[in-house]
């Protein structure tokens, strides 16, 4: 078995490990705004146990379940039975800026990610809808399509890690089987040889080291599914909660956060520079991101900058699956510190809510209230 | 032309007028909570010119732009030669709720909507799909498809109501060509004899008094798809905005309302009772809805209603496209009037922001703050 230690490609030395058994970490957040393409060595990364080491010569991929001809495929039938695609996708972790939820209220046995528990690959792989076709998929009674890895997770019986997705994203153009990151063989932390890319959908749907694919007709009951990666009310505690009700996170909703900002010297001719990012999952786009230099009395728009044009040129899917990088300038006014807000609006007119303290929930999830940072002084 | 005074059949007697040329109203809050399907005489009015008086038997519907067969439709074309399909769906109206954020600051010139312009119906007619595949739809070059009514606007040329939907939604199998509402033929304020209905989007692209359907490479440049109906940053004003930087309003954000509190007696067995509606677009479904007594501090979850059988049996989308009613018991504590809040969640993970105030824009658009009434005093 990999540890941290052993794997390769190394981490960045920046790199901040939240916990090294299992492995999960990610870029200082100033660091996840400095290239569009996510450097792999900045690549967020969660696991739920161990990181398997798998031979790609051995690897086996079985698709069951509601299919007419279940199979098992080799690396090689997925890259050379199937037409390669290429989708420009951010992952996203349920637990992204839980740090802010941790300030209203202690959230136990969970890591404090900052803001930066998301990255941005471009991906290449079998489309999981292509793959389904050749299995002889049962459209007509399957729902849900199942991922399950080759990890020992942490929990008591060692299962291994999966969820499901509804049927409709599971044939959509954008999710994949994928067997590269930006043109390269997948890390081994990212899931190597194969994983699933469920574009729009948190990230722990885009399982890593694909062992099986179930069509099945309900949701998957794998812990990660049935248990965790579930939204609780306010008034859920980890004592006292009731899975069943609670909300099975799927679509992440529109988020925006500043990573860096850059005062001006007051009088002078630089501007104070505010940069981060924004992202919305779903099928949705950014359509505006606002920031406020007095908690959202005034907004100030930023400039939604454009994707890299290789990366344009590369993704099939004209963007939809990316996150949007921003800027802001503004008049370095004076020398104290100052807390810059920021907010953004997707296509949908969903807007982000203000305060984290109205999102908290037990587990620490799906934090997207406005992001404040106070800035240096100015210099 | 007809007039409010002369349209049949007549609106409620409690039904608000907001203007009657044009003519705008809706139902008493308190009554758009009373039955799942609204009552034809409470259902919401939002007109931009005058109320067509149409014949049926001359009826024509012309299907052009980039379609092999431009064909012009009859009424009778429309129920024979397609498919009847029933769809239960939610209409809103994108100035929904305004008299919140009227209370932040002025919003000139706009009705200002309680949390009234909203209703249910069950809508019955052809598939839009079916009817584009049988004028022989260009699907390489077509992106979007305008629906133009035969009414007259207020605005200085008369030009007709209109706007477009993405070929996307255009195609979806909830997108009808209706033709009656709850069983009967289309009431002539509601469009008779033939509207578009697509659930999910802002009510303005249910375009009324059909004329026209243009299949298209780009947006409707009507007036109210180019100009109107787009959500402005706060700082833009009547006079100054650029409505082509504005986002279109397209899908419908999350919302819930509070339509009545009934005090039960202090010390007495009878709770205190809240009553609403939530509500989302986009295909998303109401996941959870909360009500609380201190402005978000706790939060207490309601009871979601189920749809009625009779709904459920007719609509052929599973409810998809349905508003939900909610039921809260709080205990009856205290004889002085008390404020209930109430949020609700989609299964995206979307809340409502908390504050009127943070989404205010000068049109009055897209309102989804938390909902925020004051009780009576308990009896």
């Amino acid at each position: 078995m990999a540890s941290v230690a052993t794997i390769q490609p190394a981490k960045h030395p920046s790199f901040i490990y939240y916990e090294k058994e299992p492995f999960n970490g990610g870029p200082l957040p100033s660091m996840a705004r400095t290239e569009f393409i996510t450097p792999t060595d900045l690549f967020y990364v969660r696991c739920h146990g161990n990181i398997p080491a798998l031979d790609a010569a051995k690897y086996r991929l079985s698709i069951k379940g509601l299919v007419a001809r279940p199979v098992e495929l080799t690396l090689e039938n997925l890259r050379s039975d199937f037409t390669p695609h290429t989708v420009a996708a951010t992952l996203q972790c349920a637990g992204n800026r839980r740090d802010e939820l941790i300030q209203v209220k202690e959230v136990p046995g969970e890591s404090p990610w900052t803001g930066n528990a998301i990255s941005h690959g471009v991906w290449t792989g079998a489309r999981l809808a292509d793959v389904l076709a050749s299995a002889g998929l049962d459209a007509s009674a399957a729902k849900f399509v199942e991922f399950i890895g080759h990890d020992k997770t942490e929990k008591k019986d060692h299962s291994p890690f999966g969820g499901s997705v509804p049927l409709s994203k599971a044939l959509a153009p954008e999710t994949l089987l994928a067997y590269a990151l930006d043109g390269q063989p997948l890390p081994q932390v990212h899931g190597f040889p194969v994983r699933a890319i469920v574009p729009g959908y948190l990230g722990a749907r885009s399982v890593k080291w694909l062992h099986e694919i179930n069509v099945r007709a309900e949701p998957s009951d794998n812990l990660f599914q049935a248990e965790e990666y579930r939204l609780h009310p306010a008034d859920a505690t980890k004592a006292h909660h009731d899975a069943a009700s609670a909300l099975p996170l799927g679509e992440v909703p529109v988020n925006s956060y500043i990573c860096r900002i850059q005062r001006g010297h007051p009088g002078g001719a630089a501007p104070m520079v505010v940069e981060g990012w924004a992202y919305v999952g779903g099928g949705n786009e950014i359509h505006r991101v606002e920031i406020s230099e007095d908690e959202g009395e005034h907004w100030t728009q930023a400039e939604l900058l454009p994707m890299p044009s290789d990366v344009q040129t590369a993704d099939e899917e004209g963007g939809r699956w990316s996150w949007r990088f921003w800027r802001a300038e503004l008049p370095a006014a004076e020398m104290a510190p100052v807390q810059i807000v920021v907010r953004a609006w997707d296509t949908a007119t969903n807007v982000q809510p203000s305060r984290p303290e109205d999102l908290w929930n037990f587990k620490g999830y799906a934090n997207n209230a406005w992001h404040r940072l106070v800035s240096a002084r100015a210099s």
